[in-house]
């Protein structure tokens, strides 16, 4: 059964009308800096967040982790369908700073965006959502199902001890769907809508080779840390982009049909893409729906970051002594992060590296949503309402999150649609939304709040 | 004709009895930063220089290049030899600080060292030579030569305009010979006297793959600078140390009879070298001569830093726009910096690494002085007399200088010899000399100021 679209008119018209104050909420929230990776200003805006969510209505709870705490607000409106929310207060680190127009934390709103870091990944989501409920209580009085509100602290460093809240608190977690944390706009503006994420593994690697930087004069007979990382990273992807590692593919399964039809459907702007970058070409030469296959399908190796030696101005003529990079593998089913954790140890053990630590980072597991589920349903006719044209299916996003920790090992159906566009940033230099998405993103929770109970599963 | 050590033991007494007020110049000294590479400090520390040498009785002049000034003193005694000394009042960056145990800018004594970022390298021996001057004067009333001070401020970022002096003040820069910057005593003791310096060619590499960091996530589709970097460098040198940049070795002599035998005669104490930096070995698992020669006379590839993405505390999920590297080859006789540079730029293009930018650095040419110079003579000669051994003589030093410019292109012989030890940790943390080293070292030139005028040609 669908709605008829004037049905939810008066709860849009109220969006509207406090569209100004639902922007305040944001700003607020995009002024207290929260880089869970540096331990910077997590409880203040923890506190924050709690009150934002106490002053919708919900009965909220600061629930302590090993980490940072998990936000949870629930609103028992006695109905039958549960729906949670996921979000995450944590943002990435603002660095490097000299690249951003604006002051990270101002929140400014110019050229119809707001700029801010956190602002697209995920605080323009997470007001998005309270903001819908407080539209649709103020109008219509009450919810028609109940809502859990799960705004984490540490999604930016990989969700640590997401497993722990779950673990401890499995009636906070139970839902009939899961409202996953973020979605954007493509470059035809099109609304993206995923089913699923790719899993991740975070390593840090390093190689100490004495136990001081000496003069550069000795490099015919010292060891170099930085050579040997350089080498040893060179082992683990040649030039056309295929892991070296003995078994990294061995259990990723070829889409099947129905899932590379998805990628027939899937606009993808590939000269917007690469103008938008300025790079040539993307990787491999690819093009056509090899590029969204890899995007969609592919498991990856990326250097997040190397540092080693001297990095100053000018030049200094030293042999370091220490090297270490930062890692990122995006994982696809059916990769386990642990056993590709170990797959790397192996390989770069019989490449004789012995000598290159490997530190464990994040790890989480690819997750899938069933593309029948009500859930999906209920978003996927949202979108012609909220944005006049079909939403774009992404069978997985290419990002990572702990989806399957709080949802698919829980039996919970997920869905990621939100408020970002395809040059916000993410995790990146002026990172932005825009406002009018961020309006619309409301109105698009206050539809799935109105249809996800008249959904028959 | 050899002087009877007892002939200078009035200079000797001397020195002695006014080490502190020497110590004390050489305090001054290095607790004023200089690190040419980020411009720090090198006004006020040329002024000082300038002041000091001014003290002794010296004709000084603050010489303007297109970079730092150099220090130019003159004392004409009327005499027939002229002797030059080159040093440097320009120091290393002092990172990484958190590596030093003392204030790098506080010349502390202790444990019978000075230790100060520069003290070795090379602000104790350029004190040692006004002192010996300063000494000498007091005690004889004038010199038996006349002597030139070259003190430039631009060593540790390569001399680039030490050409420019030379060109433009040639009557500064003529003499019979030149004492060279520094030396050392090796991990027996032994004072090494060099007769040469290998050359050197620095680069910064870097790539920009794309206009700016980007969510790892893409990292199935976008180029990656920091991969790129990483499979440049890789192209350079192979895990058994041999560059691999199609002529690099051409004009690279072995070693002759006469040089392979002085190498015979360099005690090398691998086990306490390969302790001191707690390393389990050399490269290539050289023993031996093997170490000795690669160390003198084998050019050289080395990564002195490297830098791209997320180097921060925890973890960031990013995919690097900009990756660069800094990078040193120590050359030796006959490669040219600016030969090399070029075969650096076709390999890379040759390799398919067009995208890589190479940015040139610093270039000397290696250098070396005839064996039978007086001044060779006078050194060797010096330091039975002061320290009770044969010196140790080295063909070259593994280090580089702007000898080449300042000496060999001129027609002036230049040697090594100096107040540092093994572990001086020249560009590395805790920089220090043994005070008792520092006053040897003002006698050992006390000495050549003697006996040099003394040598028949």
């Amino acid at each position: 059964m669908t709605t008829n679209p004037q049905d939810l008119q008066d709860v849009f018209d109220f969006i509207e009308e406090n569209q100004d104050e639902y922007i305040a909420w944001l700003q607020l929230l995009c002024r207290q800096p929260s880089v869970a990776a540096q331990n910077r200003g997590m409880q203040e805006a923890a506190a924050l967040v709690q009150q934002l969510t106490e002053a919708i209505g919900a009965r909220t709870e600061l629930v302590p982790t090993s980490g940072f705490p998990v936000v949870y607000g629930e609103i028992d409106s006695g109905e039958r369908r549960t729906l949670s929310f996921y979000n995450h207060y944590d943002v990435q680190p603002e660095d490097p700073l000299e690249e951003w127009d604006r002051d990270p934390f101002s929140a400014e709103i110019a050229e119809g965006r707001i700029w801010a870091r956190g602002v697209a990944d995920n605080k323009g989501n997470l007001i998005a959502r309270l903001a819908a409920v407080h539209a649709y209580q103020q109008v219509r009085g009450r919810l028609p199902l109940n809502v859990k509100f799960i705004f984490e602290g540490e999604e930016e460093i990989g969700s640590p001890n997401l497993h722990e809240f779950v673990a401890s608190h499995p009636d906070k977690v139970q839902a009939d769907a899961c409202l996953w944390e973020a979605g954007y706009k493509d470059v035809n503006n099109r609304i993206q809508v995923a089913l699923g994420v790719k899993g991740m593994l975070y390593v840090h690697l390093s190689v100490e080779a004495a136990n001081t930087d000496i003069h550069s004069a000795y490099a015919a007979i010292v060891p170099s840390a930085a050579w040997r990382l350089v080498q040893a990273l060179n082992t683990l992807k040649d030039q056309d982009e295929r892991v070296l590692i003995p078994g990294f593919y061995d259990t990723v399964a070829d889409p099947d049909e129905a899932e590379k039809k998805l990628l027939d459907s899937m606009p993808f702007d590939e000269t917007g893409f690469l103008k938008g970058l300025d790079i040539p070409a993307f990787v491999r030469g690819a093009t056509g729906n090899e590029v969204k296959e890899r995007l969609i399908f592919q498991p990856t190796c990326n250097i997040c970051g190397i540092t080693t030696g001297y990095q100053g101005p000018g030049s200094k003529t030293v042999l370091p002594a220490k090297a270490s990079a930062k890692l990122d593998f995006r994982l696809v089913p059916d990769q386990n992060p642990d056993e590709i954790l170990k797959l790397l140890r192996s390989h770069l053990d019989e490449q004789g590296f012995q000598d290159v630590n490997i530190e464990r980072g994040h790890g989480s597991m690819p997750a899938k949503t069933d593309v029948h589920d009500p859930i999906v349903k209920t978003v996927l006719d949202g979108v012609p309402r909220i944005y006049g044209h079909e939403a774009v299916v992404h069978r997985m996003t290419p990002g990572t999150g702990p989806m399957y920790i709080l949802c698919q090992s829980q039996g919970i159906p997920s869905v990621q649609v939100g408020v970002g566009h395809h040059a916000s940033q993410n995790h990146a230099p002026n990172e932005n939304i825009y406002v009018e998405d961020f309006v619309s993103g409301i109105k698009m929770i206050a539809h799935i709040l109105d249809e996800f109970p008249r959904q028959v599963v």
